[in-house]
């Protein structure tokens, strides 16, 4: 039994929606069916959700909406239309927007039903059509299912009696169709997870019913081992675990919404990237275990927009407390940290710099001035991380040679390298500009 | 103007002593002469100042001390006769210790008086062959140089105002020997330093009377580039700068009490590393900067003991405080950290294993699951840390490739490294067992 998500391209015209009619029709193994709102067409469309936040945002806001709201019911009738399926359903559309705009709550619980029109009507939409192609098919609704949500508008964070409620759905007949993105409140209220939560319907669901595989189907054929804006066509990746992915989207990759995974990664539900345009690709699959071969490095991400705080104190190791000191400082400001290595008589503190202001840097400079008597303090911008990622990495003699005569032949210098911390990759900090000429050089090193 | 400290086995015996009269004499400029008690003359003697501690633990608790009396005055007397000075001396010597043993102090003072009698004696015997070879030298009490220090029996501080009394020392015609070791508090107490205190007596004189050098006359020609009994015949350190020093110092390079040299790198005084037995050497001098040559490693220094403690726990870089949290349970504990380099969704931090006693740890491992719900939590032993410490290495193209080099020759896995933090060091973690290979692996790749 499988769960199969489709994100916003893979859903995002009629034709596309034909693709994932096939895609479902293929396996019937694939009963799940969790759907996005539609995404762009081409590089200068609009997405969907987008034109509902617009809408959203005029109506409560008393200004003119129509506009908004042409376009959306325009959209969906295009769909609708090519998909020759039966102009109740844009009707049906109409009535549900025309209620949700006229909805007597507060605003931000407004916002989330009209932001959730677009998985919701697609996936009606999406149902309709499947039945229509001879697929014994139901649209389900997120309150039906199970999905039961804490009651953070725009944040809602799965509950955790909802699994059992959605497990219950593996023995109902056909083919469920079920709009991504929201949830509903132990109240009844519909709320929304962060963006790009559709992924986050997916993993629940994938959880929830123990599938064998949840398929996560986008527009790329699999993860690459390198950014392909680094390097041109990079290897592509087979099978990642959960943490290689996560240490590879810190800093990056945008596999996924970094949260979304949680549930299945609980679960243990193998999941795998494939592409709507190109079903019959292997794809990359993530999973709990993976076994380790000769190649240990699995990929290479990278990313800028860092910088250090280095601290110094003579003798700081004999301080207890230091260290915690000076997390605590960061934390008093709301500054989350990446990493922080610490020597004997020093501490630098990676953070990124969208999360340090110049008035944040000023207050949490003086204040380590003020309150740890340090020999020096200083702040370094500009600085890019690299991760080399791979299970079995740290027990393997030599990757860090490896690594470390990349850089030499790039001629980059390294300002810090991190292993050990983690058990499946090697962090590296340089200057930004360097970071082009590094990638490539570690991607021929390890790939080649 | 210098200041000159003999350590223990510099002070050891009348042939060492007349050395050292030869060293003052060899250079007007050594006015300040800071003594420690007598140390070992060969492998199985005793120290000084064991030997005072044994009688004055014996006294205090009501039991023989008489067998301890007689070796004290007796090596005293030895020193004494072999120096051809007045049997006076060692009669007052005599008078000091029966009178420090009635004193009617609490016993954390009276032991403090009694431990101090080693260095007191010998500064009074070394003053006296001075005079007696024609040098102008007078024996100086600490308290009359100025030495005022914290109530803290054992474990004196200097207090601030000390270092303005001591710049006056400066205008008196002569040479002075002071004892090292203890200071006296501002009620008048007499009070030690920790265990090798010595040098801290010399550190603070040298910053006191602003000396154009410290000279630090030991037993060793100098400092080696690496640890002698792993490597024979090593390169000799030539220069070193304070934080080079520190960074050696820290993992087994017992170059100095760590401590120690706080005020003389405070007030910028160079040090320097004599041998006793053979002046005419270079010696290895302790700057605050150097000229950074093609040879940016100065020296490899290692230690074992150490272990790490692993937590993981999944969107861990999300959680602001997490870290802190982590290091705040260790402070809670008493346990100082000495180094915590921490991943995306992990953070390790490496402990003394002499600090974390298998209750500790199981106190540590339990709250860290109850107070910060890890995905996982685990203890690893017997690491063994390496530090390669340089000016400049931070900044030097190749220096990480040349170190982790050696390792893949040495068929050792590295298990950590830290470089970035320290601007003078790279740190690496391997298992105990791999040390000696790794360090004369290491040694012959930045050494030969």
């Amino acid at each position: 039994m499988k769960v199969a998500k489709f994100g916003g391209s893979s859903v995002a015209n009629a034709t596309q929606i034909k693709k994932v009619g096939e895609i479902i029709k293929g396996d019937q193994e694939r009963k799940f069916i969790v759907v996005s709102a539609p995404g762009k067409r081409h590089k200068d469309d609009f997405k969907m959700t987008d034109m509902l936040i617009k809408m959203g945002t005029a109506y409560i806001s008393n200004e003119e909406y129509e506009e908004y709201f042409t376009k959306v019911l325009g959209r969906f009738n295009e769909i609708i239309l090519e998909l020759n399926l039966s102009q109740t359903l844009i009707e049906e559309i109409e009535v549900t927007i025309k209620q949700t705009l006229a909805l007597n709550v507060d605003s931000n619980m407004k916002m989330d039903a009209i932001k959730a029109i677009g998985e919701d009507s697609n996936a009606k939409i999406i149902s309709a059509y499947l039945s229509d192609i001879g697929i014994s098919s139901s649209y389900i609704n997120p309150k039906e299912a199970g999905i039961i949500v804490s009651d953070e508008p725009g944040n809602a964070r799965i509950l955790p009696d909802s699994l059992a409620k959605i497990y219950t759905l593996r023995d109902k007949d056909g083919v469920f169709v079920i709009p991504g993105f929201f949830g509903y409140s132990e109240e009844g209220k519909l709320v929304t997870f962060s963006r790009g939560g559709s992924d986050i319907t997916g993993s629940i669901i994938a959880a929830g019913v123990q599938a064998s595989l949840y398929e996560n189907f986008t527009d790329v054929n699999s993860v690459y081992t390198v950014n392909p804006n680094i390097v041109e066509n990079p290897k592509e990746i087979t099978t990642l675990t959960y943490k290689e992915m996560r240490e590879l989207s810190y800093a990056g990759f945008s596999v996924f919404h970094d949260e979304a995974l949680i549930p299945a990664i609980r679960a243990r539900i193998p999941v795998c990237i494939k592409n709507t345009n190109n079903p019959e690709a292997r794809g990359t699959y993530i999973v709990a275990e993976r076994e380790v071969n000769d190649q240990c490095v699995s990929g290479i991400a990278s990313d800028t927009g860092f910088c250090s705080l280095y601290v110094s104190k003579y003798l700081m190791n004999r301080e207890i407390g230091f260290g915690r000191k000076l997390l605590n400082i960061l934390e008093d400001e709301g500054i989350s940290f990446e990493h922080a290595p610490s020597g004997i008589d020093n501490m630098s503190v990676i953070i990124r710099e969208r999360n340090l202001t110049p008035e944040k840097e000023e207050m949490i400079i003086n204040r380590i001035n003020n309150e740890l008597h340090p020999d020096t303090v200083s702040l370094q911008r500009g600085i890019a991380v690299i991760m080399v990622v791979g299970e079995g990495l740290v027990n393997t003699i030599g990757v860090a040679n490896k690594a470390t005569s990349a850089f030499v032949k790039a001629n980059v210098n390294i300002e810090m390298i991190n292993q050990g911390s983690s058990e499946v990759s090697m962090m590296f900090g340089i200057q930004a500009n360097d970071l082009d000429k590094a990638i490539t050089a570690l991607y021929h090193s390890f790939f080649d």
